[in-house]
């Protein structure tokens, strides 16, 4: 296994989970990295909004394969969000996926959620994963599961046989989003034998709570980008009425610029 | 003039400015349109930044472009700043601007300063303009100098003698970022017949302030672009750090989706 994608397994511990922010363009992703954070995931809806097209519906493998190309420069482990992986034919889905994969992408996020709010069959999903699996052995295929998220009747059990296909398939982890429910999550993680991945709610438990019941990873799925999106209408909003536009953590234009690769890189 | 150039031509009062608000990619224009904002103009910091290429240096002509056809589609009227044009030769500079016009973009920002921090020759900018002027006669020409912005020395008489200069090659509005001090405003508005754009500064003159003295257009420049990254690195500082995440304004998943227009369209 490569160096970089050790690396990244190795970020998943039960109990201290791996914080994994997401991002959206080159400037959240570089910005995001010169944070500190080791890794970062890709946020499908920002991915879809900033380029004028809908979530979930398969509609943005251009762009996703575009950003990871733009973002695979940068110092960080990079995981992408592929949806569904944009398509019902798991040779299509191993394809597209081992494209990723060759441009040094880490990891990624497989969800069996479709556009119509129904779950995928398991042996659709399973099939995607056993397809990606075997074109792109190392990546960490983060299999995530809508049971709660389209909220469907009672998703625990469905929650945990599922799990149980997509490991079997060959998942190296399991997303959850959805609940952040403790007792919820840490029955998931007794019973899951893969680090089990959290959604971050505003609000809701903290990295050191999530961690305590054993989720291995906490990602922040659109939150940022909905902040970020949330703070440009909030200043447009100042400007406008008069009122005061001076955020705490502005970056400079320097700031910015200094995110850029330098000499053509 | 078609109805769209013309209402944006109105848009501009002396003493009673227009708010042009900066976008960067579609998420952030269609938020503003929906806002009600009338008219938007695009930051070429954000659109360089998205894009991990440097602004101010030619080099996001493809990305402005493209930036431009997703943008056109929505319902406001539509600014694209140019930078320098992308090139230092007036007719590859009209040529550009002719598409953009062709797609419906009613203005442009077109500026003096150059990658290397000097100002364009007078004979170079003006020339550019005539070029454009000639090429997309209905198109809102905003001659931005960067007098200020550079940090040129006795900038006054530099301006005015530009804005002279720009205003008799055809420019429509004389954009001076880089000073926010009203009695030079009032110098600038009093001496330069044609509206006069003033970037907004967090914690300097609000729009009431700038139109009474004489301004007429106010625009965010890379304001909030910038209050976005920050937003977003803010959030996940307060995930990782465990502090509060529950920003006001934040826009949720389902708004975010309803920013994409609908049916393929």
């Amino acid at each position: 296994m490569s160096e970089r994608r050790a690396a990244f397994h190795a970020l998943h511990h039960a109990g201290r989970p791996l914080l994994l922010p997401n991002a959206w363009d080159h400037a959240s992703a570089a910005a995001l990295a010169a944070r500190g954070h080791p890794a970062i995931g890709t946020t499908s809806l920002g991915v879809a909004a900033t380029a004028g097209l809908p979530d979930g519906v398969a509609a943005t493998a251009g762009e996703t394969l575009a950003l990871a190309r733009r973002l695979i420069r940068l110092p960080m482990l990079l995981s992408v969000d592929v949806e569904g992986g944009f398509s019902d034919d798991p040779a299509e889905v191993a394809e597209y996926v081992a494209e990723l994969a060759g441009l040094g992408v880490v990891g990624i996020n497989l969800e069996d959620g479709r556009a119509d709010g129904t779950l995928a069959d398991t042996e659709l999903a399973v099939a995607k994963i056993v397809a990606v699996k075997a074109a792109a052995p190392e990546l960490f295929i983060n299999a995530r599961t809508d049971t709660w998220w389209l909220g469907v009747d009672d998703p625990l059990p469905q929650t945990l046989a599922r799990a149980r296909a997509y490991r079997v398939a060959g998942a190296d982890g399991i997303f959850v989003p959805g609940t952040v429910d403790l007792a919820t999550l840490r029955v998931l993680t007794e019973r899951i034998d893969a680090p089990v991945n959290a959604l971050y709610q505003p609000g809701g438990p903290g990295l050191a709570e999530l961690g305590g019941v054993g989720v291995a990873r906490v990602s922040t799925g659109s939150l940022l980008f909905r902040a970020a999106l949330g703070a440009a209408l909030a200043a447009a909003d100042a400007v406008r009425d008069g009122g005061p536009t001076t955020p705490t953590g502005l970056p400079s234009y320097a700031e910015v610029q200094a995110l850029v690769p330098m000499d053509g890189d």
